[in-house]
């Protein structure tokens, strides 16, 4: 079991809730494994239909399948999908993602803003009412978006009613909007994990930073530090090669300092079978602290 | 009876109330048969009134005497129209459109924004205090209007707040605003029906897609999955034959995929004994499972 | 005494002071004489001030004096007059006007919003404490303003907030703002009476509408119908000689099918006598089904 | 003492408290003398420092100290200022101001918006807390500002919440904006003066009227008119010799009208114990009936 | 101990309350000395990487250990911060800055807005559930901006609400938007330590005016006047030499009248143990009275 850092805006007596949430979707190591079912309305059907996409993927419920078969440190995805598939998949730990919009209005229109769908209360009625394993929530903020304020305070919320009720939580930070040139310069996604500890998330998920002609993971470890004891783990971005994949995952965690990964394309959009491999793959780097090569094995 | 799937976030004391109101709607069916008189408001008098318009259509009671004689799910209105004529048809299943706007601003001045009028409280307070049959509410997203961020929100407090108290949901999803270039693409569709899905509607109401060259109905399926145990109505559309409307309509729900329909116009432009004839004959398809040729026989 | 439906969203316990406040701006015949008395933030001062205004109309009292003495069904007034003159003229029944604009933004400027003032509850509490007779309450919507979901949401609300309190409702809708080509369109005027009925107020009040080589009150019947069992009454627009006034009034009424009138400078911007005798005439066709003759022998 | 006429928005048992505190800032005259200490937020330093302003007025309790030596109906300032100075001048009575803006943002860039800063309820509570003297309280609008419409409802609020509470209220109101042409124009002022009316205040505060060529005491008389029962003041305006001032006020109440005055840099530009004698001489003429002879007598 | 005067918006009892927290947080003294580590929201993580910024001072647990082993007034930090290491700092003194916004978007595409993030009321319930030492709040007012209406309307309300719970309040105020030309101009800062004053805060926090060929000491004489009883901090600004620094601070407070500084880069920007006597050194002045060679001796 981690040593768990209990944050002081969760009350005393949701601090065993807290612990046991936060060891539920770590698997005790601290290190997140969060698979990312959200982007249905992000993107809204453009990740699960298509020549390369196999036709499982076009049904929601292939994330539960994947998450339910498959090793997972989360399932992250909108209320809705949770309320009418949880009760078929209960030993699924689930993530909440709170906002969402579609990418339909472009930055050139209109700077994004992504509001808040659903109250943390009512998340945490739903969970005492039926025991669906929902341990924790997400948000997401678009850093130097002319909303910015707007969802800088939607996330101090989120991030306070989640830890009055012992979820753990989950910032997504990107920054975007008219004002923002280079949306993945180290320096500025060292920036955002700044705000996330400034915030108080348990986890702040970025994009993995690039600068022409240097490492990415060496990049990440300014971001690491900025974060402090909040922790950081890397979006998984448009679908590569496994090997790919996961020898740049092993990279984030070893040497960047990532304490886990948020993967959504990569994993769906492979047929069921593959798709559970995958997973527990990515468990096995994640959260087991296995090496390249023992999890290469498991794809086998 | 079909077999229900009831939302998580319908509270177990509701369970019953909930399957009750989906049976009541569905004809046990699991297939919904929407008859849309909620365009008062969204079209003003221009669907109500003219040469091809029989005149009994200009008086809103129409639309009860409608729902009345004939063989209607649900007739979905606003509450004002419900609340001074309910008391005269207490037979009928209403479900209450909790926002609407008018047609007067376009696209091209400023994007889409409709706006909630009531509380699924104060809903659920007059069918506790007075009986009349609410059984469902319903609203319009206009998704890549700027406005977008408004409605997702309002829609998913709506359909927790329904849920709650046991009433059924239907979302009617638009793509709609400049930055929506073709409203009835059948990816587009297939986008929306995947956002109601996220967001825990029980019913989508799409559009038909549409795409040169193609049939609708096979295009439908890509939008049928993407809802995934959302069930998805189409619209009915413009006034159109009936023959070709049944013909559609057995397609879209025998090739589609479809678990229903939303006909407004098609229905309550027609002196009443046609219209209930018509009414009947689309519920044969969609409730009563019948072929297209018993449909057709009903209208003699 | 006309027989009234009770609207469902009128509690019921709350029937009989629904009922009670309904007979009594009625004059128990379903009509509505309604005094509009609210000008003094819609135009300022000035249709109260001028060379073809007598001075008495400067001073707020002699909108108080005239409905004391005069037949009114209702005077319509901001809260603000109401409580300041209501325990002097403790017989006049009030509508409370409970959205106001000045007239000093154009529409080129901005399109128009007049947003709400006072609650419902506000109201229904001081009629508790000093038996004021606040019987109804009174809202304006500009359809086809840029801000028209703001005013559709307002309006929605108060007319269920007045309900729940027993008091009867009179909408004010006008079509305005930069997407508005013609107000006075009897098809637009039509829609707007829709718009009423869908929003379950009692009254709407619209403009009479206006074509070139048309009769007014035969324009009026598509609207009358459109609204249903929401009574339509007609603004009574800018001064204009006794005699076509009331000639108007009584084809409204007879021939278009209205159900009164709201009728402010032509009443107000007399002295108190001829203003008392105006009112009586106005009263005498609308509420007690008097001949234009009889009418204007009041006068004299 | 004079008669009151309490509106109905103060509750029975909040009647004497009302009756008190009018009372109290009238001297029991019904006409109010208003010393504006307010200006700090609206002009910044700009009232209190220079070349012609004496040094005691840089320090804010320069306000306290003369309305406490000198004769004040009441001190209008914002409430933090009375909270820090409010202990130790406690036979002050005062009015919080509830709103402010600075004058940084000019009207050519965005129309003006005034935010109410604190509610009635918190300035009652601190009343009751330490017995301070708070007996009224004011806000500005903005009269043809684009957002006139939020301002006319905080305004009516605070009248109700005011009233509620026993308090007094005093309107500042000023038509200002890009649609407003001649902020001083009689006609104008006197619509000014109507929508103070009938949104209820005890008081409105008006610039003076001003016309080429005309008498603005006679100019002032189309207002206190359309104001009714509703009592008008006067702003003080820039600084102007005392003798100008004193005989101007002599006719604005003599000949124009009004109740009173509202004085800020006339008075506190100067040093205390000047101060306090023009604070003595308009309170002469305002509250104790005196002639302007007798007014200018206590200058000496 | 110094004379503390309690505002008359601390309940009577937490008067007590509120004497602790301010004693704590001026050590007696009435001064304070305020460090500011709530730049990784404002300056992202400028401030805390690159060439001339230690490597630790990248983690923000160098913000706590500073501010453990030296002698601080209080730390001024993001609620996020504080929870997640105010248990292992537990005898710091504690600030929770209540906005907070990015430098992304400039003056020129937006002015600036900081919204809220935290209510005070959260904050209270979390000083009582661990007894960490929050012993104020702090919010920044962008005077001059757009939005300036929103931002006074929050500082009074929490000021009001910080007070309640017998927390002390300090105002960072810095005029910017496209208004304002000259940020540091010494009449509008006065102007913004009078707005601070008005709305009742105990501290304001301004930028050392500036004026070209004038000494700033000299120039802060009008704002610490004009702040009145809100004691006046100036900004510690860019990094400088610390005899400079410490020199200008020592001339702020014997020549302007400041009652303390607002100190950060200066600070945190140093190896721990540098920073730690810098601290002490700041302390020495602002708190202990003691001498500018005093002071330089400390960091030897």
């Amino acid at each position: 079991m981690s040593d768990i850092i209990v944050p002081l805006d969760v009350p005393k007596e949701m601090r065993d809730t807290y612990i046991e949430n936060y060891n539920l979707i770590t698997g005790g190591s601290g290190h997140l494994m969060l698979f990312a079912g959200d982007q249905k309305i992000e993107h809204l059907n453009d990740d699960f239909y298509g020549e390369k996409v196999p036709s499982d993927d076009g049904d929601p419920e292939h994330l539960f399948r994947i998450a339910s078969k498959g090793k997972v440190g989360v399932l992250a995805a909108q209320l809705g999908l949770i309320t009418r598939y949880g009760m078929d998949y209960p030993d699924v730990p689930y993530l909440v993602k709170l906002n969402s919009k579609t990418h339909l209005v472009g930055v050139s229109q209109k700077d994004p803003l992504s509001s808040q769908l659903w109250d943390v209360e009512q998340i945490a009625a739903i969970r005492e009412e039926y025991g669906v394993k929902i341990a924790a929530v997400g948000y997401t903020i678009y850093l130097g978006s002319e909303f910015e304020s707007d969802m800088l305070t939607q996330a101090a919320q989120i991030i306070s009613d989640a830890h009055y009720y012992g979820l753990v939580t989950v910032l997504w930070i990107y920054p975007r909007g008219k004002a923002v040139k280079e949306e993945k310069d180290p320096h500025l996604i060292a920036g955002a994990a700044g705000v996330a500890a400034c915030l108080g998330s348990d986890f702040v998920k970025v994009n993995a930073p690039k600068k022409e002609g240097e490492n990415s993971a060496e990049l990440l470890k300014e971001a690491v530090k900025a974060a402090g004891r909040t922790k950081l783990v890397c979006a998984g971005g448009s679908t590569t090669s496994e090997e790919k994949f996961l020898s740049e995952l092993y990279d984030q965690i070893h040497v960047g300092g990532a304490c886990g990964n948020a993967t959504g394309r990569n994993i769906h959009q492979k047929p069921l079978e593959e798709a559970v491999k995958f997973c527990n793959a990515i468990y096995a780097i994640t959260v087991e602290g296995k090496s390249l090569a023992e999890a290469l094995a498991i794809l086998k």
